[in-house]
């Protein structure tokens, strides 16, 4: 009885899988109350103009209209990022910078009306000339986006370990490459949402679709210069992030603020058509990249240059900048490098985060040039990386520490994979059909200390009948951390998962959180659930120790009967120890808390760090096979495998689910998705346009994972599914390099871009 | 800085003040769910009747209607209060057995389609001939109302301490009289109302209009043969209980059903002529009581029988008949008592705990009867309170422990008022106008252990902005317990009544509590809430030492800064000190719990019990005066004076408010209130043919506070308000007695009454 995990490690349903599936779960968008007015944004026709006039006489005039507010009805506050002054209104104040950009919002009885309202409001602008590429905008002569940034530079990084320029010197082999990748999207299916309701006490309660909806708790504060205590944030169910839902944005503030002028709920929920245009997108990049190698393949140099286009304000692109830059020492042996970042203004939408997080761009221009380095070296490409594999124990020049690392089994097990796909390969077929197999390989961080904050809580309820109800200040964006959290409550008390209920975020009791974002939830606010459950257990442990004469110490808990150790049969079953506990004598309701956060984890100077951010490191292997028809230009993922090292998986279904979703992802950020801008104008704002994958663009994914314990992680677990996120858009390159000879430095890749490549080949 | 109290007994408004006062308050009737149903509850038209077939096709039929429900839908579940087997399903079984009894219910996609609907549904009964007499339903040939009980006894107390029959034998004066009380309601102005959704997760959600949340949260689970961490009860704003909403009804019950048959929000809004006659009642009383004293006025014994209308089903009647007993042993020294009560099952609404909870029913029997012996022996009536009047470390014969008490206190003061007001009195006048003063006194439970659990926990979160969150299990029916539980965590916090937010229950995460009753909230809730603050600001002291460099036990906190004892200028500010706690090195979220229960408290038998139910008693001495108008018989009360023992205050304004509540209450029992029945028919359901008191009716209250501080209560706090509810009846019965020498012995004293009375007297 004493030996195998009940909950853990099982491949177990989600909790909230029913309720997903049947419908009823609620989203903001979902969420109604009495009296409740709806709310629309009016978006900027300009990339860049300075508002003259904002006439709204006529819409509020218009019945039905309850209330228009503009930049003149707020305080002034300008967001953000990390290590930044803010430099983004919630709605435009004098200058708009990109189209979408909000200026105004109107509250009225039904969408229709405030629509309407919309199209009576009267904005007189000044325009000015704007500027979208980002190369052109650091001209010194290019206008300004904000008049505090020369040549429009928001950010600039600049990372340098060891002696490059000697180290170039000593190489057999150099080589440099010129990287570009597109405007891409997050995609989630939920738009942005909010509900808001001001009530007579003073007190807003704000629902919203928010990753980490502690920082909209902050920013709301300030943004409506009130007190902390005056708000309330309540989590719904939220459909999807990526990276874009971590920030507050135009539409929750302007529902706080219609709330508190008309006195009534306010709800707003956007257009998939606006999230296209006028919200958050990935760093589009110009990445040129110097790589100098040993003739025994041997990784000796980097040295990068990145343009990385932040759009119209800074959002958390400091991050981005410094993680595109530093994670070019991950996953290889790098010992000298440099790369100088820089984030520009343009006129366009903000970038953010997105699964990955910078990573993605400077991996696929990293993965990529390797294999055409070991091409022209006549070397392995799973060779080649074997050889530069970052081992356990090792630190990067930068101050990476890595402690529990599967990467080089990984690779070992995608060169098997690739020997049996070889063989398995048919032999005849369309001559205009070419396969090829290729790799990405990826080191990715596991809840990154990036602010001041970085400790998850986590508050258990035990009630009397011996269910348990979880709360911490975590959310799940759908990556599943409300089940895997719930699983780890439940096997340190030694209950099983549907004993567990998980309450999601309500910024008036639960524990303060960073929120969703760097693989953090189930690494961190995991080990806290994990200390929650212990405290409980402890608690528990003293009555039952009591019941069955015999040590404390000597209590195990498992499959909801408490019993001594040894001795399985002096137990007693874990609903009846809790009645005990909580009736008999000073009996109490059993309540644990828990708070976790990695010892010795560094706040990296993003302009110039060194330093440890992540208590360990996630690692894997992608391998993919495509197929090119060489008549249409047309490329097909075929196959693909995944050998990641997330630690010890908590579920591996749900592990499994989030490698589908980022192997699917890749496909579409490699092969077809692209938002297209004229002038500063998104020319495709729909997911059709936009070509989203669908399932029918999925290809069989194997997954295999290598057995590490992380001894950090909640039961030795690391992440999965945003690391390798990483690696899958440098395989599908390769694997095209791989089937036709030519190694694309820019993504999408489309149809046209392959024949226009073959005609060149053959060409020459 | 150090002295003095910033919160604590200061004249606060209530927190939840501003948002009753506006209506912005939500009441569980105000609350709506998209595709929510409403619901109704089809009563028994008869006093006793089996059911012989239910047939609701036709119902069914109805467009509109979503589902109706009977008894055959439920698993048979039946609810009885504490030490008793259950009587009493939530929709009939077989029988009916009052007119009101809940027999089925519907929902509908609105309120008129399902009273529609209600008259669809044919019931066949076969009528069952009734008793609606309590004392007719003892008899050995009565019907019974439930077959288990003979002679329809569903309870029976008989105590006995000393030797009675001796003690009698030894008394100078010796007399027996025969007291009656009517049928009176709580008089709450929120009906009971209950919203129930089902999710398909198969998780119960509730809201209703409950005194003690976690009573319906068991009842619900076994009701609906489901595990308790399956339901979630939240709290709405409550519209007062007194008693009323303890227990979970046929309204909460039925709209759960119907949302699990339906798969919708199912809300049920009962009228207030169906409180009035299909939910529950103070026990009607027929009361026989001797009593015998020595000539100096010491009282030496007390033999009473009481039978109680218990109604239809025993509901917490058990505990209703035990308090009524062995309340007869205080607040006077009483060395010899004896009382046997019976508890009646009839085929009327049923009796449960009302404000004072069968004291007010025996009580209003020994003062007044005090008042006549007094009277006919030659003594004051306060002069022989004042010599039996129970002190501080008295035990009585049925082992309440005395530990605080200014009782005596309270009785001095009492004739100070009553020689003051002589003195006031206007000479001339109407002479059909005759004024006459009464006294009344009480001793009170603070928080009586009933039943295994008694423990109340708290939970508190401060914000990073130094606001407070504080959650307990605790309701606030209106007695004004959220604001001084508030006042408590700010006072220990050191911060102000303002930073401190309320959260009400949601059984999901609040911690366990038996409810409102008793007067235990603030008692022992508050000394959970000072447990919880203390537990906080030790986490919050340990941070502050180092920042302060001094040592934790020397760190002080008031008015939101925090000092180093003897050194006001060695400090910072409250908010500075939680964001460097929440953010420096291993910060965390700060969370606080504490958990109290008074501690050596009995379980008292109920059936013939002795032993200290409560950790301390409060006391009191309230005088009125009154006129009576010997023309048209009408009695009005002129002013009164409550003078009380309620420790030391929490709050003065909210104390006051509590009591003015109780004296005008108590004028509406004396006088005016009474549910009148024909054949078990309630003929006057309403407020206004029931009589409650309105404004117009009440009259000038003077309060004051004898000055003892408890050391077990939070910042020396007893209780206040229900406790003195108990002597409002008798101090205006025994003004009219002193008025014009009439002792009335039934309750209300109708004009009609007053008249006959002074015929018979003037005929002698």
């Amino acid at each position: 009885m004493e030996d195998g995990y009940v909950n853990i490690g099982k491949r177990l349903p989600r909790v909230d899988g029913i309720i997903k599936a049947t419908g009823e779960a609620k989203y903001a968008a979902d969420l109604s109350m009495p009296g409740m007015l709806h709310g629309k944004i009016l978006r900027s026709p300009y990339p860049h103009a300075r508002i003259i006039n904002i006439d709204a006489d006529k819409a509020k005039r218009l019945p039905g209209v309850r209330a228009v507010v503009t930049g003149n009805d707020t305080i002034g506050f300008k967001a953000g990022g990390i290590s930044a002054r803010g430099d983004e209104p919630y709605l435009a104040l004098e200058k708009v910078r990109f189209i979408g950009d909000g200026v105004a919002a109107v509250a009225a009885i039904d969408e229709e009306t405030a629509e309407e309202a919309l199209e009576l409001i009267e904005v007189e602008y000044q325009e000015l000339p704007a500027v979208v590429d980002p190369v052109a905008a650091m001209n010194e002569d290019s206008p300004l986006v904000h008049e505090h940034a020369p040549r429009n530079i928001s950010y600039k990084t600049d990372l340098s370990y060891g002696d490059v320029d000697k180290a170039f010197k000593k190489c057999d082999y150099v080589r440099e490459d010129h990287f570009e990748t597109a405007s891409i999207r997050h995609g989630f299916i939920e738009p942005h949402a909010a509900l808001a309701s001001w009530d007579l006490s003073g007190k807003l309660s704000f629902w919203g679709s928010k990753q980490s909806p502690y920082f909209t708790y902050r920013n709301m504060a300030k943004a409506l210069g009130i007190t902390l205590s005056r708000i309330r944030i309540v989590q719904p169910f939220i459909g999807g992030g990526f990276g874009g839902k971590n920030e507050m944005f135009d539409v929750d503030f302007s529902s706080a603020l219609l709330s508190r002028k008309t006195g009534k709920p306010v709800r707003i929920v956007v257009s998939q058509e606006e999230v296209l245009f006028a919200y958050r997108q990935r760093h589009p990049t110009i990445i040129d990249i110097k790589t100098g190698l040993k003739k025994d393949g041997t990784i000796m140099a980097v040295d990068a240059h990145i343009i990385a286009d932040g759009g119209a304000y800074l959002s958390i692109g400091a991050m981005s900048l410094y993680l595109m830059c530093s994670f070019l020492c991950l996953p290889y042996r790098l010992p000298n490098m440099r790369a100088r970042g820089y984030r520009v203004y343009t006129n366009t939408q903000p970038s953010c985060a997105m699964r990955g997080h910078g990573v993605p761009q400077s991996r696929f221009a990293a993965e990529v040039q390797l294999d055409m380095a070991a091409g022209e070296m006549g070397l392995d490409p799973m060779e080649i990386r074997l050889k530069n594999a970052l081992g356990p124990h090792e630190t990067t020049p930068n101050g990476f520490v890595i402690t529990s690392c599967g990467f080089e089994e990984s690779i070992i097990e995608g060169k098997k994979v690739i020997e049996k796909w070889r063989k398995d390969r048919p032999k005849d077929g369309d001559p205009n059909i070419k396969r090829g197999i290729g790799v990405g390989c990826y080191g990715f961080v596991v809840g990154p200390r990036v602010a001041g904050h970085n400790t998850a809580g986590a508050v258990i309820k035990v009630h009397e009948d011996g269910g348990v109800s979880l709360m911490t200040g975590s959310t799940d964006s759908g990556q599943g951390s409300d089940t895997a959290l719930s699983q780890i409550a439940a096997e340190v008390l030694g209950v099983r998962l549907e004993d567990v209920r998980y309450g999601m975020v309500d910024s008036d009791i639960t524990p303060v959180d960073p929120g969703t974002y760097g693989s953090r939830v189930t690494f961190i606010t995991g080990n806290a659930v994990r200390v929650a459950a212990e405290d409980v257990k402890n608690q528990l442990a003293e009555v039952a120790a009591k019941t069955l004469e015999a040590n404390p110490r000597d209590i195990r808990f498992k499959d909801r009967r408490v019993y001594v150790a040894g001795s399985p049969e002096r137990g007693i079953s874990f609903p009846r120890l809790v009645k005990i506990a909580q009736y008999s004598g000073a009996g109490k309701t059993l309540l644990g808390r828990g708070y976790w956060a990695p010892e010795g984890l560094k706040v990296v100077n993003l302009e110039t760090g060194r330093g440890n951010m992540s208590a360990t490191y996630s690692f894997g292997t992608q391998v993919s096979e495509v197929e090119v028809n060489t008549e249409t230009g047309r490329s097909k993922v075929i196959r693909m495998a995944m050998l990641h090292d997330c630690g010890t998986p908590i579920n591996e279904m749900a592990m499994e689910g989030q490698l589908e979703g980022s192997a699917i992802g890749g496909i579409g950020h490699t092969l077809t998705e692209e938002i297209i801008r004229k002038d500063g104008r998104t020319m495709n704002p729909s997911f059709l346009e936009y070509r989203m994958p669908t399932a029918l663009d999925a290809c069989n994914v194997e997954i295999l994972h290598t057995d590490t314990y992380d001894d950090v992680g909640p039961f030795g677990a690391k992440e999965s599914g945003e690391g390798i996120q990483v690696s899958v858009v440098p395989s599908i390159v390769n694997a095209i390099y791989d089937a036709v000879g030519i190694p694309f430095k820019k993504i999408p890749i489309t149809p046209l871009m392959v024949l226009d490549a073959l005609k060149d080949k053959s060409g020459k």
